[in-house]
């Protein structure tokens, strides 16, 4: 139920196919909790200004606009500063270049650090009595590093399945290794 | 008031020697909080199975033991499997390899990512209503991920001075980049 996201690259079919090559599609790796959703085989570098992060995942299938989600570590090890924001907001955001076997890719910007949310369905949203963007709390136990995150963004849809997603370092301050299932309170 | 501590090193002079050549004495750089710590001019490399964190910050005056503060991040990046621990509290913990310009030492144990916590004073602790090693919980309001810490240990001394120590992970996950001040709830 609550699921860790690793750094991770969405793309579009222009980006994809200068990183891949003409025509290349994304092949199907594994199946995501959101429907439609899914880990692709292929993977791009991501080139700051400091560093560089080698092997990272492209999620599928192709979107509207590329975009690089890292965590707050990432950014700074790789001299990136940005900013938290919710998945498509990227006005703004700083970009960086993406590095495919077959070719780059200069986004002029795109590079976010995700804003935590719970993917929830409407019939979710009305059993814990909440609304589509509205922000809440969620608490989460665990041996040594219980903590509470405020500023939660609850994401109603028909379209997707009933998960909580934060990012490595959200994961780690909780003291999560990687996803877990089991009660979660909202407030 | 928030202190978001880097991965770094403490040392035995033993191991210091070992690193750094016989009677070398650490050179502070910069004092810390905490009366009678500082930040050395000496770096040296962490080693794991998976990989090396070079330029690893070592803290002064030297202890008696071993120990090197990393981040979960820092520790799935090296491939060392760690816990969350109090300072000095590593029996049972993983080691690592250390390297100096001078030489390296293969420490057994001492690899922990620290257990978050507040230093204060007696008085600090008496304004607070709080004990030594009482588990507290720690609000912080930011603009995008404000958070409750929970396990937060009060470590009280009339040789500290009121400062939280957090690591990276648990800064960037309430979204503080470097030390805050301003007003912290306690409950």
């Amino acid at each position: 139920m609550i699921e860790v996201s690793a750094r991770h690259v969405h793309v579009t079919q222009t980006d994809l196919e200068a990183l891949f090559g003409k025509d290349h599609p994304l092949t199907v790796r594994k199946e995501l909790s959101q429907p439609g959703e899914f880990a692709s085989e292929e993977r791009v570098t991501v080139v700051g200004p400091k560093r560089e992060i080698a092997n990272v995942l492209i999620l599928g299938p192709c979107r509207a606009h590329s975009q690089v989600e890292l965590s707050l570590t990432d950014c700074r090890s790789i001299g990136i500063a940005t900013l938290v924001r919710e998945s498509g907001d990227t006005d703004g955001t700083p970009g960086c270049k993406l590095v495919g076997p077959c070719g780059e890719v200069e986004l002029k910007d795109g590079v976010i650090a995700a804003k935590r949310h719970v993917h929830m369905t409407d019939a979710d949203a009305e059993k814990y009595g909440l609304r589509n963007h509205q922000i809440i709390s969620v608490r989460i136990e665990t041996d040594a590093r219980t903590l509470t995150f405020g500023d939660v963004v609850a994401r109603v849809s028909p379209k997707f399945r009933l998960a909580m997603h934060i990012d490595t370092d959200e994961g780690n301050a909780a003291g999560i290794a990687g996803d877990i299932t089991g009660e979660i309170t909202f407030s």
